[in-house]
């Protein structure tokens, strides 16, 4: 396959700064047109290398990509999933470069989706073209990419339901994940699930003088702080009853298996210039990412937000409030508990709303799979030393529903470095790592 | 003045509209000519109503508008102190008409300055008209009009020292301030300070995936609100260190006397639509604005605030936050402590940075003077009721400095109303009170 990157690298750029360039934000409704855009520019590339059939279908939200290959129905078959959305670029004042303009510098591709997940994804259609064209392909090949992901993939659980003969295969392989660097790659046999919700505080009808008023009325800014500031307590831990009650401890030897995993938490710390970490008392900092569930405060926003200093006291304060869980906590319950918790602690001097948004529950992976074997085993030729095995801090929602709709694992043969910065400002994917995968890839499915 | 008014009406209208139209927001960089747009307007307004002189005057920041008309050096001089610049008007999305074109509708004007100030510093210039249209003018007059006052007037107490003996007069009086209702009418006897400050919470140096982060890395909204949350105390009490001690502590005797000023709770939180009030324990609600101190979080972001789930542990949180001072606490020293305090707070996994920004004392007025007894009179005479002394929530900064630099004793006759809504979208100003304002005024001169 190296060889194969090298006499088509130009033209693998070309390919994939045409789905980069797209500006396919899920998040946002005026990027509809866009959505359709991609999703039928992934069409085209996946009949361009090598596929049977591809189609753009559509769903209650975005439409999903599905394309196959179908050489023997006694192969086993790999369902390739992936997602062309990618997260908003703002606050675009931080970005270098334009965000949908992708560029190559210092190594590395930068452009929103860079990484997640066009560019990983992209590294899928490259192997499998590479595999047609040479003709090495010994594997049934199904690829399905969905547009929700970012927004927690509200259509695709019904879309799986609707097409379990479609998408019938015997894994699902995904690259939508970190390795712990590019010097240690690792393999992603466990995911946190997620659960997202917005609340909004109203104190008084309308926005107040801070002057007549001040001190008189509860402000709900400060009420919402209090609420949040209740969320989780002086030991790190989320305060929401309930919360803990079905997260699995892990024995002392399982977490002396993951502490394996080379960290350095002075560069850590370097990395993200903080000077201490912080977390639940008593776990490591790749626990509390890897074993132990969080919550986070995405976006807060009332009041007066604009230059200058304007004195009022406001009438609504909002927050968007994630919590990543960890396997047996479902996202159902953890969203209902955070609901009944937040209403319950609402103090009577204001209104609160909580909404709940996205969700998706967690998974685990055996490493004692022929998967997982055969992942671990291209990876340590590409790399010259055998993938650790890690926990992942993330959340792919939608993997749990093929497990539990198709019967299908989930294999995590993720390509992305932390210095890739997803999500973020300045997204980019280590060319090493795009070509990497690219090569994992193939071998993977000579070992599978 | 009654007549005049039904002669003039038409004319008033129209002339208050061409100042409400311009929008002089003195907190945005972007409505620099406006001010002096707004400023050239009321310089006319003055000279049409009679000033012998008027001026726009350049300072460090918008100019001041001042005029003068001097009957005779042996007369009482009245120097009338307002503003022309205006809070901005977001959130544009709850004004029912725009916010800068006036319309009368439900017996009130409304827009953005209908009310504060150039409602009621307009109710100056028309009663000072009628009094020279009808030689009635027993005074020297002296207007200064500032064009920073709700950005804390920075550049005024330069302008006062550098301007004295132009502005030397025998008391500032001002309509700046509200009533406890038009039913009930009261003058204001004394006025809070203020402090304002902004705060910045810097987490990791860029926004991170909630999911590879969370429960690792302190999130900067999480800390800010902890921060928030602990500087004021169950009992409602603000927690910096020093903040209560020269706040003077009124007799039983005062505190019953505020109390005679009629306040209908219910109707407060009808008003409102509020379940309950909030305050400092111990203290009634009219107390809680007219003699304690307060703090308000004035508005706070951070993170992702737009439409959607995005999944994010962002690098920056922020905060404005003011506090409403009572006489003997001094801005400066008050700025201080917050200051310090909060960045002693400061936990060690984030920075923390605090920029002070506007500020201003409060202040008393000796009800036993001259003047509060001529307004007293005139305010009872057009109401028909005894106006009841108050105090007033709010601030106006820059009369501490009146009163230092040119021995000035402010008297607030203010006619706004709550109803109002100043600083709110569809701020509003009743025509009861515009029209009541000036004829009070008018007797005022007669009675000082």
């Amino acid at each position: 396959m190296k060889q194969y990157i090298e006499q088509n690298k130009e033209r693998f750029f070309e390919e994939l700064f045409s789905i980069l360039r797209i500006p396919s934000i899920s998040a946002k409704q005026e990027n509809k047109p866009d959505m359709v855009r991609c999703a039928d520019r992934l069409k085209e590339l996946l009949l361009e290398a090598g596929a049977d059939m591809a189609q753009v279908m559509p769903t209650s939200g975005n439409p999903v990509v599905f394309g196959r290959k179908i050489i023997d129905p006694s192969y086993k078959t790999i369902l390739v999933y992936g997602h062309y959305d990618v997260q908003p670029p703002e606050p675009l004042e931080k970005w270098k470069t334009d965000p949908f303009e992708p560029v190559i510098h210092d190594d590395a591709i930068w452009c929103r989706g860079a990484n997640d997940d066009k560019g990983q994804l992209f590294m899928h259609i490259k192997a499998f073209e590479f595999l047609v064209r040479t003709g090495q392909l010994k594997h049934n090949v199904k690829f399905i990419f969905e547009g929700e992901e970012e927004i927690g993939s509200p259509s695709l659980p019904e879309f799986i339901k609707a097409n379990k003969e479609l998408l019938a295969a015997d894994i699902c392989l995904v690259s939508d994940t970190t390795m712990i660097s590019d010097k240690v790659p690792s393999i992603n046999c466990g995911m946190r699930g997620l659960a997202y919700l917005e609340v909004k505080v109203t104190g008084p009808n309308k926005d107040l003088h801070s002057g007549h008023y001040g001190g008189a009325v509860a402000n709900p800014i400060n009420v919402l702080c209090d609420m949040i500031s209740s969320l989780i307590d002086k030991d790190g831990r989320i305060t929401v009853p309930g919360f803990y009650d079905k997260v699995v401890e892990l024995t002392p030897d399982e977490r002396k298996m993951l502490a394996r995993a080379p960290f350095d938490i002075d560069e850590y710390k370097q990395f993200l210039d903080i000077n201490e970490v912080k977390g639940e008392k008593g776990y490591t900092t790749l626990e509390r990412t890897g074993i132990r569930p969080s919550l986070d405060v995405c976006g807060i926003w009332g009041g007066y937000t604009g230059q200058g200093a304007k004195t009022v006291l406001p009438s609504e304060a909002h927050a968007k409030i994630s919590m990543r869980l960890v396997p047996n906590q479902t996202s159902a319950e953890i969203s209902k508990l955070f609901m009944d918790h937040f209403l319950r602690i609402a103090p009577p001097y204001v209104k609160v709303e909580v909404t709940p948004y996205e969700s998706g529950d967690g998974f685990l992976i055996p490493i004692s799979s022929d998967a997982y074997k055969a992942a671990s085993k291209a990876i340590g030729e590409v790399y010259g030393i055998e993938p650790v095995p890690s926990r992942g801090g993330g959340s792919i929602p939608i993997l749990a529903e093929f497990q539990k709709v198709l019967g299908l694992d989930p294999l995590l043969m993720g390509f992305g470095l932390e210095r890739d910065t997803i999500h973020s400002p300045n997204e980019s994917y280590l060319l090493k790592q795009f070509f990497g995968g690219m090569e994992s890839i193939a071998l993977f499915y000579k070992y599978f």
